[in-house]
């Protein structure tokens, strides 16, 4: 019987290989996405569209209101930020970082791993190109590993430890597109747009959007998805 | 100014205590509960009373679909145990247990706590009449302040840590009953039933029913909640 692992699905770049390299890896994949009030919801359609393709056992879309709250670019109505540079992007916590949100999608992944008996979660954070978010970084991931094996009923029983792996963590974005290239990884059917056109065609200036073009331009391929003002 | 505290409030005795002691202790109180599909919805009526009792500053109520993963009686169709004794209640993880739960009210909490710029989330957890819920241990309270002080910007950025208070974790119930009635907190607005009546009764033979009804003994004073069979 094949293992169990819950992938969190953004319908992204890093979350795709992400789902790519836990099949290859023999895990038996649960799907997890969320709809949390992004202004880019072109990602939960790419996510459904992924999880069909890669034959999942099984794709919840959970639904949170994080607008609720307020206080990010991706979940209010404040701009996005566009056209920056590298050290701009590094400088600091963007606006864009919804508060709490890996903390909340990973709380998820761990009730959904305790329902299905899943000891394996995937993640596909980044902390080469993580753009300053703070709940990417590996310190946060051993954390919340910690916290997993204490909050749960397998944790309390002393069965098997629960694992949260992030394949990605030390990755450039063209090292992670490389890598998504050997596995066969379609990238066309990826979004990673802050800020998407009605049409679903990408900025081509956001934070992401940059980091993503030039992953590819440093991987030395072509971005298979529309943009909709070159860069 | 008054520092912002973010209280987790079901509506049941020991959040409303839990809120009192906040307020008591100088805190602003922001409340959070969460309507998840619990079978018990009277609790989210009493919680909106309650907070507007209190006259916290604000009270967001979150819907999350727990439901959406199964595996508990409290959001399942699964029957409550009733009649338990206290060697039956603490033999296992109750079947009430909700995968996950405090992990996900937490991690919501801190996204609340981050928006308001809180660096105190307050929850009334209890490790003595705890009924064998993992995530109700002093050492995933311990845990989840690490986490938080290394998922958000004020903890990246080396600002005043975030403290996780839970001033009831080491008392018993009637020791928690004394205390509220100390700081005047009415109890008739409580509700505790994991399967109460259409009417909102409570049922008095649940696990928490119990412990509540013990609690008002020991303490020496009658529950001015209604039950709809003698216990």
């Amino acid at each position: 019987m094949k293992n169990k692992a819950i992938v969190l699905l953004s319908g992204g770049l890093d979350s795709t290989t992400t789902l790519a390299i836990a099949q290859k890896e023999g895990f038996e994949v649960y799907a997890l996405s969320f709809d949390y009030g992004q202004r880019h919801k072109v990602e939960l359609e790419r996510a459904r569209e992924i999880a069909q393709i890669f034959s999942v056992i099984d794709h919840q879309i959970m639904t949170i209101d994080l607008r609720q709250f307020g206080g990010s670019a991706l979940t209010d109505s404040i701009d996005v930020p566009t056209h920056r540079d590298e050290k701009e992007m590094s400088a600091e916590i963007p606006i864009t970082y919804v508060p709490a949100r890996n903390t909340i999608f990973l709380s998820f992944c761990l009730a959904y791993a305790e329902v299905k008996n899943a000891k394996n979660i995937f993640l596909g954070v980044n902390a080469v190109d993580y753009s300053g978010y703070p709940d990417c970084r590996p310190e946060f991931i051993a954390a919340f590993e910690t916290l997993a094996n204490l909050a749960t009923k397998a944790g309390v029983e002393g069965k098997e430890k629960l694992k949260i792996h992030t394949p990605l963590i030390q990755l450039t974005k063209a090292e992670i597109i490389l890598k998504g290239f050997e596995l066969g990884v379609d990238y066309s059917l990826t979004h990673s747009c802050y800020n998407p056109a009605e049409n679903g065609a990408a900025c081509g200036s956001c934070d992401s959007c940059l980091l993503r073009l030039k992953g590819f331009n440093d991987a030395g391929f072509e971005d298979p998805i529309e943009y909709r003002e070159s860069s």
